[in-house]
């Protein structure tokens, strides 16, 4: 049959020009929540700025709650080294149920973290915050954040 | 040329296999932003709830700054309601730079919004915010926000 043996080469070029691999959800939940989960802890050890800040993207921005927006790895660095020479800070978090496009190359979660930060007389305070984080996978195949934002939940009521 | 009008439909075939139509981001960008913009209209009128949450996605989750997350439309239905019942609310917003997904289906963009509440005494306070929204390219080809999220910019410094 020469004509279909003709044929296949056409149809897989046609193919590949699909640009996309075929794209898992489950597996690719499981490793994004992995390498947010990962970095949760480099973090949370409060020590290495450029393990920290290589989670982002080059091109990320970090919108605080009550802070300048903070744009760019070199403001992101300079953000993290601030932190982690803060007496007292400290932060953790945790993300879930990622969101993909199609593609599978943008993502988003929802995510609670706990920052301790200095309080009165040498205390410390405890701050809950609610985040979304966008991911973008990169070309090298790495997810980064391109965009971290978080705000405050309601106010406690008080206790008692 | 016998073969050649026989491959033409199998590549044809193959390329409709991808699933994406051409995607052009600046046009994709205008509409998006016009969209945006239209609703901030809307919104802003503080009249018309149904055509105000009809560009919230049905899943979509709002996250607004010191206030529970609201999740879903029937939520989503009974804040903007309670919203525009309050004497003395509006808001109004603007968007910028949307950025897609590779395959154009999902996108999200910055913002600013601007947000008048009652004050004490029978005033009204003017409130700032800066926003992220994600949206969705849904089925029937429209976009919606399915993530709307914001907080509070830096404390402005005091006047004089």
């Amino acid at each position: 049959m020469p004509r279909v043996r003709t044929f296949l080469p056409i149809v897989a070029i046609a193919l590949l020009g699909c640009a996309h691999p075929p794209f898992d959800p489950d597996a690719e939940a499981h490793k994004l929540l992995q390498r947010d989960a990962e970095w949760s802890e480099v973090a949370s050890a409060g020590k290495d700025v450029e393990k920290t800040i290589s989670y982002w993207s080059d091109d990320a921005v970090v919108i605080p709650q009550g802070q300048p927006s903070i744009e760019g790895k070199a403001a992101i660095r300079e953000f993290v080294t601030a932190s982690f020479h803060t007496p007292g800070f400290s932060i953790r978090w945790k993300s879930e149920k990622p969101q993909f496009s199609a593609d599978g190359k943008l993502a988003y979660m929802r995510g609670t973290s706990t920052t301790t930060v200095p309080g009165p007389n040498g205390s410390t305070m405890t701050l809950q915050g609610r985040a979304i984080t966008i991911w973008r996978l990169d070309a090298d195949g790495q997810w980064r954040c391109v965009v971290d934002m978080w705000n405050d939940p309601p106010a406690a009521a008080p206790a008692g």
